[in-house]
């Protein structure tokens, strides 16, 4: 996916399209932020202790899946999705394919996969997300493919 | 779902079976905690301030639905979920049928739904479990389903 240039305006449902390609910006993440980050939402050893993630199946310090997953809404809800009213989510997948290690700098790249206007709720409809995580070596960490309320543009 | 009293031991693939549940803890979140999530992790208006939310689909102050999920991680590997060698999630499905609200007790309880070994790892399969978060007055806030990978027993 490459980005096109539609990173400010903010979009109704009327002005999406299927294939619509957004870009976001970029946040690092320091060692320091995974640690805190585990220690309150997600306390196993492998992203609390690089020692003690060694001997794990992920052979060393890794963020946790949550982390990769909450800093990609931040970059979402900063500039890389601009849905007006905002990105409100009923339901995702996520798919971790490596994990985002300490020092890695994030960038999101989102596209739009689906429309569905609401049957019962005229004023809205569903839109399918596709949102790729990437480090700084252009590995994906995490693949979120969202459901998204999004609003029509008031009459 | 009500849960065993298996809460405590942690659990092999050879040890898990299908249909076979878990309860955990429970966690409460303050409208300082909703906040902070938020400004880190999603920085919506509906999830920082009560006033701005009013006017918004959740009508009122509510929490990231990340923060939810956060809060969830804590609660599976914090007794929720007492699977050996911890929580690794492949990848995983959520769905948030209503949000959770400042003042919130939430609580999970975890089903595994199927047990499949690896084919080209034979020292370990994927495990489907399916998590359900509830607030103090039994409403599911989240239904977690997540790809886990889990290790056999050492020969």
């Amino acid at each position: 996916m490459t980005p096109n240039d539609t990173r400010f305006p903010t979009l109704w449902l009327d002005d999406l399209q299927v294939g619509q390609r957004f870009a976001g910006g970029s946040v690092e993440v320091s060692e320091q932020d995974v640690k805190r980050f585990a220690r309150e939402y997600d306390p196993q050893p492998f992203h609390l202790d690089d020692e003690a993630a060694r001997d794990t199946v992920f052979g060393g310090l890794a963020a946790s899946g949550w982390h990769t997953a909450g800093l990609t809404m931040r970059l979402l809800t900063t500039g890389g999705a601009p849905i007006a009213g905002g990105l409100v989510g009923a339901g995702a997948e996520l798919s971790w394919p490596r994990p985002t290690r300490p020092g890695d700098r994030l960038s999101v790249l989102s596209e739009v996969v689906s429309i569905t206007p609401s049957r019962s709720k005229p004023e809205r409809g569903i839109v399918v997300l596709r949102t790729e995580t990437r480090n700084q070596h252009g590995e994906v960490v995490l693949v979120l493919t969202s459901r998204l309320m999004v609003r029509r543009r008031a009459g």
